[in-house]
């Protein structure tokens, strides 16, 4: 079988181009290396509009490792997060900060819902201790887009530091350093920048770096060290992972030619109408509002089926090419379709195929709606 | 210009079969490839031998990451590590134990000797509070070989705990974990196993992992955190490095098909017998003695010229088509030259050639050797 194409946030389907990028091997202190990784951190800090005012401190390992980092490094010992939760990523923050012994006060709402402004605001005065705020700006556990511009402007009004984990935003959904206030915004290679994983990076306000030095809990993910070190000699302080950044090289280069962030929020966007309508034509629900929805990756109610189960489900659509995404909820049966990576309408429409199929197969799809689903996905082809 | 092959401890040469198995892209949390991430869990832990009493824990990031996480997860935070220091990667593991906060005593020998069994067995009696020693097997930063068995007996007979950074080593130098106690053995994917880097692991003692839980002072970093998931889900807790996880599957096989330890080790040590004999003879002199030489990375005094500058000797190699690794040592000037890699004889006599040659037109080898180093290569090829 041909490889399948990947409906997850991350790793996802990358070009073909990006992959061959990996086809050399690197002197990780080599001069070439050297301009590879200054480059990558020029063209990231490029797309956060962020020249002026913030450096790019790249980390080898997962973007939790860059969260982990980011919040150990700015932080300070004494200081205390304010975690905004609507979903996993940001329950993970709130660990992350207990783990490493930072304080931390948690405001959790839904994981379908929105954070009350006011009530942050409320928040941040009633407790002086709370230094900085932590926010995810795509909450990939459900797809909710989080207003973070919104958010930005509260918490600098308080006189608070902002922390955006953009994990599964960052180059696809727009967020202006020069517009919005932040100290760390956190990323990843892999996700809508379309590199292979293993490494992530915090596009941080080089201010409030020089302020951290001294504050991480650990070696490895402090952030202030390693961007003094990569100052100094153009590398990484211990080894990169050379290929992940080659080949993350390439999928920037790709991502400026293709048209940059308004293009590549064109194509996911457009990938996501058309998921959305089609499933939706197949009788499937969405969990999200569509006013909340960022087009990054949909969670969808599971077919209300006696039968039901995620892994005869995911099989049957994996027989097909396609690997679907399990839900994240733990009050609701869901699964999650993801929007991003290198594909486009046509991908799409060949994985609302194979679902209509799977469903067919297990029973889990009336005629009915299959019948409509199949005349609605010929007008539209 | 070719590709220039690299004469470094990791990164370093990969074969294309390595690279090409980046060429998909996976699912990470589908079956295919849980099914790799076990896989190369169980041949690593075969390579240690170590089946019936430890477990391999992977981790994202390069192989320091891995080290703190060893430390992080196994020296309980009242605990105290012993670091036996003879070069930077000793020093590293004293300066992490420091950093995130555990107590630690350094016994430090010069750089190209080795720990007195009797001062360590000494050290450990005088300071019940000690609970672990940490080793380096080879110390990349000179090349030498400690003698991690003896110590561990020490380390044993005084009812403390090992753990062993076993980076450069790896896969070629043997230590059986039957013959062998240590608590961890750590290393990563892109040193002797010829992997790309992005990835360490750690082999740990089952019930000292067990034992660990709750010790770490990083979640990204938890050890027993991320086995307990592994072991539970058969996935990684946060995204793995897809890519570098399927090229170091490829090199494992590529590995066992090689014949495993043994025939690694003799390629390793045939490339560095010939390197040595044939730098000799062009006037060069060893930083260590030949008894305690690891056949994976040669520290060389600096040619004795008033003129000499690394950089430019450097670029005049790199020119020819081989990237040599600078000297890590303070109180010497030297260079490095790595054994280790899919290299052979052939890539090292080409290497000693390019040396050569670059010496000669920098003017830092006299004509006189640069003749006798000239008969003993054609002699030899």
């Amino acid at each position: 079988m041909r490889e399948p194409i990947l409906l997850t946030p991350g790793p996802l389907s990358t070009s073909l181009a990006t992959k061959t990028a990996m086809l050399s091997d690197w002197g990780s202190r080599d001069g070439a290396f050297n301009a590879l990784t200054a480059k990558v951190c020029r063209q990231l800090v490029a797309i956060a509009g962020a020249q002026a005012s913030h450096v790019c401190v790249p980390l080898q390992g997962s973007g939790t490792f860059a969260v982990e980092a980011a919040v150990g490094t700015l932080v300070p010992r004494g200081g205390k997060l304010l975690a905004l939760v609507n979903g996993a990523y940001g329950k993970r923050m709130a660990r992350i900060a207990g783990a490493i012994g930072r304080r931390v006060s948690v405001y959790e709402v839904a994981d379908d819902a929105r954070h009350d402004l006011a009530e942050v605001a409320a928040r941040l005065a009633g407790d002086p201790a709370i230094t900085h705020v932590g926010i995810i700006q795509c909450e990939t556990s459900t797809g909710i887009l989080n207003p973070v511009a919104a958010i930005a402007r509260v918490v600098a009004q308080a006189g608070r530091r902002l922390i955006v984990d953009a994990m599964s935003a960052f180059g696809a959904l727009p967020l202006d350093a020069r517009e919005v206030p932040y100290d760390a915004l956190i990323a990843s290679s892999n996700k809508c920048l379309e590199g292979v994983p293993g490494m992530g990076f915090v596009i941080v306000r080089h201010e409030a770096l020089i302020a951290a030095e001294g504050n991480s809990h650990s070696l490895a993910l402090d952030l202030a060290d390693q961007h003094r070190h990569l100052r100094r000699t153009g590398q990484w302080r211990f080894t990169p992972p050379t290929h992940v950044v080659a080949a993350f090289a390439s999928a920037l280069d790709q991502y400026r030619d293709e048209g940059g962030q308004p293009a590549r929020l064109a194509r996911y966007a457009a990938n996501c109408a058309v998921l959305c309508s089609s499933l939706e034509d197949l009788g499937l629900r969405r969990f999200l509002a569509a006013d909340v929805q960022a087009p990054v990756i949909v969670t969808w109610h599971a077919p209300e089926h006696p039968d039901y189960d995620f892994k005869r489900f995911y099989e049957a659509v994996r027989a097909r090419g396609f690997l679907l995404y399990p839900g994240k909820l733990t009050r609701v049966e869901t699964f999650r379709v993801g929007c991003i990576g290198a594909i486009g309408q046509a991908e799409i429409r060949q994985a609302v195929a194979a679902i209509r199929a799977a469903l067919l197969e297990l029973g889990w799809l009336s005629e009915l709606e299959a019948a409509h689903a199949a005349r609605s996905f010929h007008e539209a082809a």
